[in-house]
């Protein structure tokens, strides 16, 4: 039995929720789709009848049916049932290795565009994990610059400064506390060229992009932000989180914001993939066929592996 | 010595910060102003040169010098030199009791302004002192419905209803969590009116307008407010807050936001006090001569004896 | 056979989109309504399932049936069918004659939430028909002040005056341009008191709701409108409007902004009419029965009658 | 004597708006510059008094002293005093000629900021005039896809398409109407990519940029955004726009914006140049010496030379 928040696993549930495929049968009423079309999975079917659908917000309904979310079997089958609507249908050039990754991109576009990332601003991502290293890229496609990103591992940081050349890596000092790790993230925007005034908020991030969901790495990002601007929570940790700054909070007029998952990001995450706006081939490390789902399971959860997208690939005989 | 976050008192300082008064004398170069006019005073004067005034966020403006605040002097003071520009002309039919009004107003509108408080929907006010009556006549005064105001104490609730009879007041319990109390505060929204479809979160209030700056306050507003609201932290307590339910923010999307102050409310505040729009008449509970400021801050600080505002007023001989 | 913009009338077509009443009778599978329950009707039935559906725009949805748009039959029958979605349970204080207002109330809601009316800030309404005059009602229940209305007929601006005493009527001088026009109409903000440095624009509205969707009115609400400002036009007039004045809306960075019915407004109006924060019953001027509904329409179409809401009643023999 | 809108000249007026250039001497007081300092020029000094310079809206500051409009001259001079504060210390890799590009850049950048330009989300611009092209590098660098771009001039178009290979030119046709046009560029979204459900509006630009101020072209732009959609008004042309499609702007929600110059855009501009976001080099075709300034006013003016930007420069013995 395991559990998230409220959420708690009382029975066997497939997992997986990021993932492409073909489609191999049609239901009767379907008229948006056809057998052989390549798709991406939006792994969640929201009731769309509740208020909140009704509002367009249908990433917070209560009533939505998630694709490895318990009782809901997820994507890790040869086979899978999918409403409709909610299979992208793919543009030719894009494979599904890349539909696949329309899920993680899609929680990032979400933050992003709820965080306000504008060209010519600096952003701060926080953790360089897969979702702050689609952070960093998507914070790159939007014209974010300068862009710092941190993470404790140096390996990360090196991936990270790999993949987008021109991000400057700040490693996360064990030894100084949230406010002091953050006056030396600062110190890299003045470093990063502009004018100013000597005021070195002046040239603080306007935005902070926290993906870790760790306390110390939220704090970090409360103190580092301009005055006036905002921390996107898009990492998810801890239920409770201790040590948050509220009078540094009211005294800046910072903008705390959260996400939870996505809504109508699909066809903007396959605009970006397709037209070369956004490439993150290089985030697959490890390709697995799914009779090795166990093995490519054990590597993710070996941190020693440095793996940062490990994908599960099927071949179905006579397909398209 | 005294000390609020990085602020630190080290010298005398004479109180003061809500004042209104007559114009006795201008300096040379004055031009918007005359002996005689009757002004309600803004109390910071920002620098009106860092990228922050710039921008016209000049609440946030770290140069500030502002009336009461260490090393400069406050408005409890027979005479008081003060910017012209920060001298707001009262319109014919304001008392210079209202005129000091408009700065705990100020902190009201800017945050109302920000947390988007609108007509039709449900506003849960934390806290019924000073700042959290205020926010109650103004969130009614834009058109909030249904508007709920919490507090420990039923003889704040008992004033707060006698001064908005709108409103439904809610005692918080000791003995509920934060959890608990935020349950049976959105009970509150469910029998007061509309129509619905069995959905909790249908009626639950859009703004939650926090006026403690209390951890157990802030927890209850956060678990309150519908999915996709606003908590709009408007008051100020610790430096750190402990027990914040980040899971529950991240799930349900809400927008923590948190404001320093006021920028550009002192126009707004009088057409509201002028055109009859709000009436705080009611909160200004004692009034002491200027000779008598000592007994009136006793008398704040004695909870017992029900103070809301305590106005400290002077006459000047021969004035106008 | 009728017309508006696209919308060809090509055959019968019962009018009607204004409507509340009681349900006689549910069809399988509705479970949030039961025979007796007073309602409201939504007119519109989007498809839900479009990408504006699904965005939460479903006001803009192009596969909508209407009440009352050709080829969907409106409300103006004794027995109407209508998706239980789009019936709004009625608070037990509100008549069906207010349930009925609710639309053009759904309107004004939508439209002043676009605009962004807000508390103590200036508003000019244009018009003083059914729409104006609710729009006057909910700019004043959103507390902006001062609010001024216009009109070219006197006898509108009593019946506003009278209907929102503190609101200042200007009519319209046909011997007067549109720039001419709105200098007399921010005159009219300089004079309703606040203080100021002397610039006009100071005190100008920052909001115009257009509500008569006339060039004339149209003009003089974009040269009216404060620097940086917003004209929302909510009237519908001509397809093409000419004489728009762009190089004075580039100058002032002014927001033209446009509405298409409402969406998400029902709850919220019921909350404003059952709470008490709006009050549009003096608007509903004539009531006719059902036999009668002819002599309403000519009664409508006579200007001279001075009629604003003509509501249409009907009574089912045994209902509840 | 020359007049646009309500300036008029009177008078001589040096002309030059777009400028940088080195610091050679500083007034008493200057303490955030150097002799040496190199800096592009902020062209308008406003008044820093007024409520709009104190709302952060310095842009629409009536009193703005602007270099080039009558009577205060330009920069095309050898010497120039203009304000410390507007003068922006340029980063070590940034030429003079790209300081002074940061001038159409900050037109440009303050309307995609006000028009909500985003990743993954269609853009069409109207024209490949200087700013046009300016537009659609900056759209490309927020992360827009797919872009449109067109103008009557195909040269003009294959220089854009030589400076941004991923867009798509349009030459608009004279033989057909807005709508028409519009209808065709709406084609070129679909067929650019991505999934849909067969709805045209699905695929239809989320933004439209509007470069020229010529009413067909803002027709064109009016019919050619999806539903709910934002046309960004840039472009300036003549006072008075007739033929303005009122009814369609209503029905499909449309936000019809418009933009006067720029504020807090140097320091993001700068960003971009340096960072390497943006490069806009290529848009300077002629340069020419101080004493040649007439050869490019002509040059400038005769449109089958095919110039986009024609610099000045000018060197001054002895300096840095």
């Amino acid at each position: 039995m395991g559990r998230i928040g409220s959420l708690i696993v009382e029975g066997d549930c497939i997992l997986g929720h990021e993932a492409a495929g073909v489609v191999l049968r049609c239901g009767d009423g379907v008229t948006t789709l056809r057998p052989g079309d390549r798709v991406a999975l939006e792994p969640g079917a929201p009731c769309e009848n509740c208020f909140l659908c009704q509002e367009g917000r249908y990433n917070l309904c209560e009533a939505v049916k998630f694709s490895g979310v318990y009782p809901d079997h997820g994507t890790l089958q040869r086979y899978k049932v999918h409403p409709a609507k909610w299979c992208h249908k793919l543009p030719a050039n894009l494979t599904y290795s890349q539909g696949a990754l329309l899920e993680p991109l899609s929680v990032v576009m979400h933050g992003i565009k709820s965080a306000g990332v504008s060209l010519g601003r600096g952003t701060v991502v926080c953790g360089a994990g897969p979702i702050g290293l689609i952070a960093l890229a998507a914070a790159r496609a939007s014209g974010s610059h300068p862009i710092v990103i941190t993470d404790l591992e140096p390996r990360r940081l090196a991936f990270a400064k790999d993949f987008v050349p021109t991000v400057i890596p700040y490693q996360i000092s064990r030894d100084l506390d949230a406010q002091a790790n953050a006056n030396e993230i600062r110190k890299l925007f003045g470093r990063s060229g502009g004018s100013g005034d000597g005021d070195e908020d002046y040239f603080a991030p306007h935005t902070v992009l926290e993906c870790t969901g760790v306390e110390s790495s939220i704090c970090t990002g409360i103190y580092t932000v301009r005055r006036g601007g905002t921390v996107m929570v898009i990492g998810v940790g801890r239920p409770i989180i201790n040590n948050v700054p509220f009078m540094h909070l009211s005294l800046a007029e910072i903008d705390l914001k959260f996400i939870n998952r996505y809504r109508d990001t699909w066809p903007a995450g396959m605009a970006c993939l397709s037209g070369g706006i956004l490439d993150l081939d290089k985030l697959v490390t490890h390709v697995f066929p799914l009779e090795r789902a166990m093995d490519a399971m054990r590597l993710c959860s070996d941190v020693s592996q440095g793996s940062i997208k490990v994908q599960i690939v099927d071949e179905v005989d006579g397909a398209f």
